[in-house]
């Protein structure tokens, strides 16, 4: 009878590497597989690494168009930002990471999926939800969770078992980083009255060292894709990656959130989101040049659920299908360029023009080419204020009867 | 008989002036008031010239204070955005300025009011539908709208009738100003793709002139009402004028908006809010730390609303007395002090603390004094995910069968 | 030189047949079109009717099938209900027969579209806007709202050009109808304090006089259609008129509605929807069995905004089809059959069954066959709680401080 | 030592009979508490018997009046229909319960509070999310959770206990019932298919039966508080008590729910709510009268969120503080007396009219009173279609050009 198979989303950390260790004394055969979903790893390491920590199988994935294309996209598109702040950097890679540990397992005929997870953040949540949508019929371990075991305890343990121990395990940092954006809590940061230091950001440089002399691009959108720096054509995720540089360069995109987990704590966040900022700011301007004014102001609402929805876990329920139909008919009318000033942590959309631009400047203008019908007001106003007008006449006569 | 007594919106400027003249001609006397809500006007200048070009009472207003505790308070506390942009400026002193000029014309038993707005903007639906609120019984008269001169005929009218031209009428812009902040609109404006230059601001530095060093503040809030700027307490109006001039040395707040008007076209404006975006950035960040997860997640949704409904000029709807229930019984909460540095452009929360924290040290750390329970979290996602696993199984079977 | 063309919306009653003499006397050949949306009409009177009283070329359009495919359909999935409670019966209507004036105008070489509304109604919103919408660079004219004649004058001038007076005329009421209702207003239906009078309905009888014994039928739906009774397929339009048949005769549908118009008033219609009112509840009910909890609890968001959109005749705004967008992704899951019981003006939902039910027995039941894990519980209600919890102790403590 | 006192909430059935034994041999002293919130218990014998099953002390509590003012009062106002179908019955009265088990906990010096419900309904989580909200301090337990034995095995160990065995024991369904209505479930009702049979109902008599001849009611109404039936004040609990009598006798009330449960599953509930119902109904017509329209448009967001939140188990959150100063701030308006037919199941209004009445006959009418400016239209329609009008021949010129 053969052993039993599980698929573990493998960083090549500690937690991790342990894990391998750990669930093969549990008594199983473990697959590792690791995505690159644009946080430059050096895969070809972690793949080795997994082998050596036990693992009898080890996948590396190259899913950063993938990411961007089916989820990053979609979130500029919608521009969810969970709480009006936080651009959802890991809560977009989750649902991905989990298709491809599913996708594995099918592949591998495992029964069971682990992921590293803790049992106090909003990670747990997403992977086995996502996990159980793709696939009811899997088993899923949270090893790290499970074991609880004390920092101390686990490096014993590593030891013990050959285990390798970072270099950077000393960081009080603890840090997830995608196309969309990087995210560190843990440390100093727990406390929401300190200014998160220097040594918090990998992406951005400060304001202070940022450049005297500012950057302008011009971004052309195709029905709410941005396809083009300057002109030139980029695949989406070299975008991103183009426009991480340049906004890190000036300090672009730094964000600091004591936000509300789905597990119900307050938490303290620190998030890089230079390119996710640049193309949010360009894309919120080219909507409000292109589309009608109804549209523009319900939107929102969907956005908002969508942010929830999302930061919630619950990106393979039949709700975000729904919703991703909205947004993606809205994005029709989404084409035009926009011109963006990037200096001293701005990006500063400076300019904006579409075909599809329902701004007319011979309704809008003040001059004497002026086309709109100033003597329509008239009648719009009696009507607009007629039932403020009948209520204000019914209860004002009724307070002085009172 | 006694002639018919008209209350006129006063500015100094020349559209205003030109009313007094032309009112009077339809057979009104005219009264002239003029309200400071902050834009630093020449009060006994303006009340001289509303008598010297033919109003019959001339008065001047200091409604800074009033404005400041109740309409930009409101507006602080909600965070009204426009679109998810524009802080709402001019909307917000419409009301105050339609209900002084209601008690003069009761004062003054007059049977009309007058406004100088035009046919083609937001403000005169404002200052109508809040008059008529106010007191239905009386008329509203938008002189500008109605003679429908062009800037030749009206500056040919004033000189025939002695009216003094402002030396300022070369500026291609159309500007209004409060506490709140100040907008602009008009001229180069006008094209969306052009970047405003420099002379289109007026409370505000470049960020390329702004200072090579930071300042940092504190402001102290009890429930929800900044009192306080480094411990030193001022009346609300004073405290915002004084973050206006420190924000402006910043070069904080400026914002570039191309927006629906409610009279249905879209038209570019100019902002600049340095007081406003400092209290409101610094207003969700303490908002951020005190209110539990469910009341931050829905008073979004009264803010929109509330937002769109001070816009379009409703103020005096009985939704918005709802809507301003709502938000007042959340402030209680909102005590406590936020660390802001401002330096380029940018208003910077770097702490906030607060006896009614939500943010639990113990709860939310990696740490060894944490105090979550981890293994509530299985049985949190077991629930939580059920409805999108049965579902999964459901349609993922119908799939396969169908 | 060829004279102006005109296409008319043409019922065949007085208003419309007084419209086509008037607006051949301002100099328009005028072209009849009548459309039939399951009003029951005598189309070749009509047809008939128009030419003789002067038409140059008159129209008929058997859109009932169109009507309910592309109107009523979508009204019925996304159970639009204007203020909870009118199912929008001529709101759906006036942007399919503007859609036809056009392709008629269009057909015709005609440069102007005109249509029979008052000045104080809705539907002069529904079919201008949606005109504008179709084809900008069309006129529209509202004869009867420019002429603003008493009924005794446009009398005096129908007897002057021979134009026949119907029989009706002295009918107290206004009635608009079609597949997916009967909408009456005036009268005696304007005072809302008295009971609307039996022959203020065209479509149900009383409940008084509705049989004694119950009929039950079985609805399917496929995707959200209704598709066949008690297992007998029909074409939508045909299974909506046979609903009618059969809901009129037990008295289902009556709604009696004070309600608030777009023009800034409240009238108090009266509406009956056999067929729609069937139709909307089994739709719910098959929904409430096959919609995952977060779809179920969000669709209301989109279908009050439709309803909204709808009533005030946005029909043709790319926001209605970002909405239905939305709401075509979510039919998917909608099959099953439905069996209701018509009595009394009742529609009882008494049984409901899915191959895409999400109702699971297992889960659901009290007895031995219970697979739900009630031990996960604990951990779910100690997170869903913690952030009140949380409030309570910081908020509680602060209490006893103050 | 003392021994540890627990306050439990006891019903006199089974379960909790049991539980006071069960929580005595897990060391505690039993404190019986029984709430009237108007099931029309016998106290007197639950009092007695809870001590006669071994409680060291038992208090009978009628709570009726302050659960019709507290909770039953927002709900109406509020009209909070979970699901748009059940007016939250049982989630009302749970949060009442648990404020009086504190409250005696606090004069019992007891450390914990017990409950009777199993793990896999809502009510467990309104009791302990709202047992902690107001003592954090207070241990919560859930006996019959936690015991987890089969109906067998509770009925042997009560008979080794001498508890006496309710006779109704054999019944399939679990009832709960209040003021505001009765809740069923289990059994036959388990099976969405079935039509709920007559012995599943208590307070209503079948369509069938209801008499042949209509009660016609009038109800007065002081801001949104109902206080008379036909000119004859009640107290707001004994009022709900007879318009459950004659609205049962007429049969009106009935509900047939399957709903979605906060633990992840859906089930199917029958409801009774005759009085509820009869209200709910008068309260709408009433503010349909009474409410401007912008404000009636959106109380319904208010209303969805609150009755989420009670459903939920979130009564003291809050988040429900802000949204009743909402509700209650609009209630000033909804004065007026409803006249409403009771007939075979239905609750129709045939009539309203109040001081407050927004309805105006002058504007409204199509009479020769006629007060409303039609002209206002025309300039009305131009600006509200203006961006649909834009958003047209900016889009279709394009698709020309594509």
């Amino acid at each position: 009878m053969s052993k039993k198979k599980v698929v573990l989303a493998y960083s090549g950390g500690l937690d991790t590497s342990v894990a391998v260790q750990w669930l093969t004394e549990q008594g199983y055969d473990v697959v590792a597989v690791c995505l690159d979903v644009g946080e430059g790893k050096d895969l070809d390491f972690i793949q080795a690494k997994a082998l050596q920590v036990g693992a009898v199988n080890s996948y590396v994935i190259d899913a950063k168009e993938e990411f961007a294309q089916e989820y990053a996209l979609l979130s500029l598109q919608a521009r969810t930002y969970y709480e009006n702040k936080y651009p959802l950097v890991s809560a977009l890679s989750r649902p991905l990471i989990s298709k491809k540990l599913v996708e594995v397992a099918h592949k591998e005929n495992a029964t069971a999926v682990a992921h590293g997870c803790t049992g106090k953040g909003n990670d747990q949540v997403r992977f086995e939800v996502a996990i159980k949508a793709l696939d009811p019929s899997l088993e899923v371990i949270a090893p790290v969770r499970e074991w609880s075991w004390s920092r101390e305890e686990e490096i014993a343990y590593a030891k013990e078992k050959n285990i390798p121990i970072p270099i950077d395990l000393e960081s009080p940092y603890s840090v997830d980083q995608n196309l969309w954006g990087r995210a560190n809590e843990c440390g100093i940061l727990e406390d929401p009255w300190a200014a998160p230091p220097e040594d918090a950001f990998g992406l951005t440089v400060s304001i202070e060292n940022a450049p005297d002399t500012s950057d302008v691009i011009e971004i052309d959108f195709v029905k709410g894709v941005p396809v083009s720096i300057d002109g030139q054509q980029y695949p989406l995720s070299e975008l991103i990656l183009k426009l991480n540089d340049i906004g890190g360069k000036h300090g672009v995109g730094r964000i600091d959130h004591v936000e509300n987990r789905l597990v119900g704590i307050k938490s303290r966040e620190v998030y890089e989101c230079p390119g996710a900022i640049i193309l949010l700011k360009s894309h919120k301007e080219l909507e409000d040049l292109t589309l009608v004014k109804e549209l523009a102001h319900f939107k929102p609402i969907i956005s908002q659920k969508l942010s929830e929805l999302i930061y919630n876990g619950l990106w393979f329920s039949p709700l975000r299908d729904a919703l991703e139909a909205f947004i993606k008919e809205t994005q029709q009318y989404v084409n035009g360029t926009v011109r963006v000033k990037l200096f001293k942590g701005h990006a500063i959309v400076e300019g904006r023009k579409s075909a599809n631009s329902l701004y007319d400047m011979n309704l809008a203008t003040y001059t004497s080419d002026d086309s709109f019908d100033q003597s329509a007001a008239v009648g719009f106003i009696k009507l607009w204020g007629l039932p403020t007008e009948v209520h204000s006449m019914v209860n004002k006569k009724q307070t002085v009867k009172n």
